[in-house]
């Protein structure tokens, strides 16, 4: 699939652990966490960015196609390769040297191919985290070129906003290194270049170093499950909340009766905490936490929360039919089971949606009405973050039923859902999920031409070789 | 300077209003707030995106070049003309129609001349402000293509983190009107291309119309001057304040003695409160905010603020020399005082630096110790917003001083200035106050020349009119 003495080369500019090409050593950089499987030419394991850079040189001048891939854990096929057995998969798994943390900078520069997890540890014993609460565990060059976002968007924004500088080796014949941004977090000296880099798949350039604000770990945590009085309570129930409790509050996560009763039967360890048992048609989950420890003379977070519950309780449109405060990692295990649980329901089709937040419940309705018209036997399972108005719409077919043996039904269902949320709603048909081989299509059918040609220019610009699962050009 | 068939087309696109030729109604355009004066061929002021669109347009067809200017407070010289009387001003003052406010998705649609006090007073009572605190007053669009910071960066950040969405109008042939971003606050799908906009000086477009996002306003307020040990002090006090409050800190402003000293000359009315009115060599104003009313139970703000100052004063190492909580426009005053103050001193010349947090003051005492040997007769009067990084490191020259009389005084100052905070503190020569003709042989000289090759092609890919005083292409 590529020329031996193309590997021979590879080799030499990347030593042996630089360079796999045995089928089984290649398996795991194949296959995507949720979907597809594809073929690879060879697989580069490079462990730094120089070394980045002599190989996306050495391959654009050869015209070698890359994947470039993180963590490989994202859910739109952007980081495998597709089933030709021509793409090379550039890994940023060895890419774990550099950690260089400035605590009075409040922030670290850190070597693209650590995993979060790994970051969050080493940061946690100076009190400090990169404020991205995911389900997964990427490497944070992935989490730049998705630009994620996760469960306290609410609070802490999303990785963009979270980005101080990057490194990043451009596809063309020379494997140029741009240095981008920096320490600095005031700085306006021309185009803040860094973005073009930051949710773009990795189409303009392969991210090898980053520099990241870091935050306060929290030192305090209340929850609590909310039950909205019905779905038209839901916004004015968070503009509550925002209005007592401002920088506090932390999430504010809805979550459907369909995915929360995936969840109880899945794990039958969770407690179900709802009146007799019997879950609402819909749950907010909210957290409002403190980076200070609990001080003399000031109320805990759990009465603070109480107190404002209490407040909303008395207010004169009645916006909840019930609240329960619970300790966070009980209330946050029924959350964390929803994705689980929902996917042992049947065939999940899972849409990474967002909208103006005062559209989310109306679109949820919309679908949950027309839905068994239009597509009889598939259920609705959303949840997502109310805060940001991002929805994980899921959709879930039962295994056995006629729909699946439908060979357009898949296609026809995803059309129908992007096109409500796109064109009637307003919505983003990637919210925090970033483009890939999966959503590809919706990325031509919805931009408008002009963005479409100033993408192909950009990458023109940027990295003229063939670099990334998505065709901007 | 512009031919009469041109001012006649004009006329046709935009009504009588929109076209100014006459010289004293063109003069309000031509002079920046502190620096040069040019000469305008004609002003027009469009009061639509479209009659933005059809006016652009018909410019770049006539080879006409364009100078966008928004509330012209900028201190780069970005917004007026050159004295060539060739340029053409499209201001942005009568863009001031639509405002649409959505306050379940705390956001606001608004034309881009909008000044920032005219959108905070229609936002307020809703209790919502653009908290992006700043002495001028701006209009929006000016805002956006300068990327202003201000005073509680720290805790809302800047106007890139606050913008969701953009309209603008490129400076091509049929002056296309690009439709960036929406009301979204999670959506990747493809470049942000509202990014390449924000902090470039309207080179690549102007900017009619914007989306911000909003916060809400705060209810209490708690202020101090807090007195640190020594220089060396400022950041562990930074510190342990981020420590014991978090999203409380809503500024943290450095003051240098003889900034102080200058706005007590100026402003004989401004309080001075320290012991024996002797002016410490440093001084923060400290501020923390919240954005709940004073609810039953809830420590006070003054009081927390004042426990928090107990917790540190008893801290091992003596950060602290002296902490004054007083109330906040009491402390503000001093704050707001500083720079009409340091006018008063003599000539200024003015710099909007920035560094890693823990290099600010390393940076500010290396200039103090150098400035009395390579420059007799400067005085430093720095301040500037530690809690981000950001230094108005202001310099005075006495108005009778024999530097003055040197004609290549002051360039060679500036040569030192940003050789010292760029070259060897790794600093932006820009913090906040964006590009300009007064700063252009910056760019040149510390951008790389892929990074300038790149905006250049960015430049020809959007707007390949003659469009903005900067020079990227």
């Amino acid at each position: 699939m590529i020329d031996e003495h193309h590997i021979d080369a590879l080799t030499k500019l990347l030593g042996d652990k630089g360079v796999v090409t045995r089928r089984e050593d290649m398996e795991a950089y194949e296959a995507g966490a949720r979907y597809d499987r594809g073929r690879a030419a060879a697989v580069l394991r490079p462990a730094t960015t120089e070394e980045v850079s002599a190989a996306v040189g050495y391959c654009v001048r050869s015209g070698i196609a890359l994947i470039p891939q993180s963590g490989n854990t994202g859910l739109v096929s952007g980081s495998t390769p597709d089933e030709s057995g021509s793409e090379v998969v550039v890994s940023l798994d060895r890419l774990t040297r550099q950690f260089a943390l400035d605590l009075d900078n409040r922030s670290v520069r850190v070597d693209a191919g650590f995993r979060l997890s790994e970051l969050n540890r080493r940061l946690e014993e100076h009190g400090l985290f990169f404020p991205i609460d995911l389900g997964a565990d990427p490497r944070i060059g992935g989490m730049i070129t998705t630009n994620t976002g996760g469960s306290r968007f609410l609070k802490y924004g999303d990785v963009r906003r979270n980005t101080l500088g990057l490194k990043v080796v451009l596809a063309d014949e020379a494997g140029t290194v741009l240095d981008l941004g920096s320490d600095l977090r005031k700085n306006n000296t021309g185009v803040d270049w860094k973005q073009i880099f930051i949710g773009t798949s990795g189409a303009f350039g392969i991210v090898t170093e980053c520099v990241l604000n870091l935050e306060r770990l929290p030192k305090q945590t209340a929850t609590a499950f909310l039950v909205p009085a019905s779905g038209a309570h839901v916004l004015p129930l968070l503009k509550a909340m925002e209005e007592r409790l401002g920088a506090y509050l932390s999430a504010f996560e809805g979550m459907s009766r369909n995915a929360i009763a995936a969840a109880f039967a899945h794990v039958p360890a969770l407690k179900n905490p709802f009146q007799g048992g019997k879950v609402p048609d819909y749950v907010i989950l909210a957290e409002i936490s403190r980076t200070s420890s609990p001080r003399e003379g000031e109320q805990p977070l759990d009465a603070v929360l109480e107190s404002v519950l209490a407040e909303i309780w008395e207010m004169e449109e009645v916006l909840l039919a019930d609240a329960l405060v619970g300790p966070p990692h009980e209330i946050w295990a029924l959350r964390h089971a929803l994705s689980e649980g929902v996917k042992h329901l049947g065939k999940l089709i899972a849409f990474d949606l967002s909208f103006r937040r005062g559209d989310i419940m109306a679109f949820c309705d919309h679908m949950k009405t027309e839905m068994p018209e239009k597509f009889p036997g598939v259920t609705v399972c959303d949840f997502g973050h109310i805060g940001d108005g991002g929805v994980h719409f899921n959709l879930v077919v039962a295994k056995d039923s006629p729909l699946l043996a439908d060979a357009t039904f898949e296609q026809r269902l995803r059309n129908w859902v992007f096109a409500v949320a796109v064109e009637q709603y307003h919505g983003s048909f990637s919210a925090e999920h970033a483009l890939g081989r999966r959503n590809q299509a919706f990325y031509d059918l919805y931009t408008p031409e002009k963005l479409r040609n100033m993408a192909a220019g950009l990458k023109t610009l940027t990295s003229p070789g063939k670099l990334g699962s998505v065709r901007f050009g």
